[in-house]
């Protein structure tokens, strides 16, 4: 979606390395947005993109309008099912059509090989990895890990939207991952008692109100009760009404593919 | 969905007119099959199909078994949202997802420059225009005419279904549709008078039980009062429990890439 920060240019290094021909998407894709949600104030900068990635050695820019991408008469989504119900798709329920359905059109135009997506939206790089296995998309799916600030924020194009005092508070997200990481380091492994950890530090910021907190199975993303297989501790928390979401894989024997455990500051 | 007979074999003539390497797909597709109906008996004959593309210097047959096609977890379809919610789309709700989701994925796996499909499935054919349209599959569609019995019966592998007596009065479709196209030529453009005389058609058959007579818009299929742009003339009708479809493209402007206005016997 543009505004490209460390997170994205480290997915763009990552395919580098691996790409004889580099494409880079930038669409703000107006189908995963609810109407009450920030499209028209979403944060835009094509020049810098295009800079951006001129530096990497990008070798095609696709920035395509909506007029181009999507008919005033279409009529075809793609729709998953099971992966995308909980977390983010429940809060925003038209989310995920609109990104399996934009990401679809953008294989079947671009054609890759291989296509790079970041850990920080954990359940979209999921529900893209199974349309590509349900759908038969013949594209391997790679997976870059979150890069944060280094007080710990993930990087997202949403944080350009957070007021100072927001954003000195917007670590809670990661605190709060990283209090349940400890927490099951020690034994704990009951997701209501971690949940309930995670709840406490994030309230302490007064700015901050909790969308969700869910710990879900890291491949069918169903919430568990207790952790006995590899699980995402997933939150979303509004900051004076910027929206973030982050998450932290623990791993517990085998995790989907691609997605690597990674430390917390 | 194989059991191959000359309508099947004028699509694949018409793919290897077009083709340097024609690939058929045989696969009886269960989820086009509602729990109520005949897939378990649907006809088959692969060893007769695999001999009848051989003859037709068919270079690949793709035959995969349903469990190839479908995981147990599968939780992705391809949904279309207009022109399948009516005539069969109504009778028949969970078919279009099944029929664009196993044509997606075909597509995905065979990667064609050109597919085939018949205009006796003319909105499976719209369906299947609209989704490589909305989400830009690199396809080329064709659409082949209609092959008929010389009584008019439109081929159709559910035709081996008929018993004797249905057999004859299965001519009743054609019939139909003959009547409407001979009274729009001589004016009458109501839709509600055409259905009416089609009806009557379709009742003097005692196994004839009438699943929908409708006048669609060739582009939209939504039903039309008066015929005043392209039209399909599209009905579904049961003898004795085998249900069957036909159609007649009339031509009044333009009509959708493809599809061409045919003669009935």
């Amino acid at each position: 979606m543009g505004f490209l920060h460390d997170g994205h240019l480290s997915l763009i290094r990552a395919a580098r390395a691996n790409c004889d021909c580099l494409v880079v998407s930038i669409f703000v894709n107006p189908t995963q947005f609810a109407p009450s949600e920030d499209l028209a104030k979403y944060p835009r900068d094509i020049d810098g993109d295009l800079a951006a990635c001129e530096k990497e050695g990008v070798d095609l820019v696709f920035a395509p309008l909506p007029e181009e991408m999507f008919k005033n008469d279409k009529s075809v989504e793609i729709m998953e099912s099971r992966i995308s119900t909980g977390l983010c798709g429940k809060s925003r329920p038209a989310f995920f059509a609109g990104v399996a359905t934009v990401v679809g059109k953008l294989f079947n135009i671009i054609e890759p090989d291989l296509a790079v997506f970041g850990q920080k939206d954990a359940q979209q790089a999921r529900v893209i990895q199974k349309m590509v296995r349900d759908l038969d998309f013949c594209v391997e799916i790679q997976v870059g890990p979150i890069v944060r600030e280094s007080d710990g924020l993930a990087m997202s194009s949403r944080n350009s939207y957070l007021s100072a005092t927001a954003r000195i508070q917007a670590t809670c997200l990661s605190r709060a991952l990283k209090i349940a990481v400890e927490r099951y380091g020690k034994g704990e492994h009951k997701s209501d008692l971690l949940k309930a950890k995670m709840r406490d530090c994030i309230e302490e910021s007064e700015l901050a109100r909790v969308d969700y907190i869910d710990i879900v199975d890291a491949f069918t993303m169903d919430p568990v009760d207790s952790i006995d297989g590899s699980v995402f501790v997933c939150l979303a928390v509004s900051l004076d009404g910027v929206r973030l979401i982050d998450n932290v894989l623990i791993s517990a024997g085998a995790v989907p593919p691609g997605f690597l455990p990674q430390s917390l500051p």
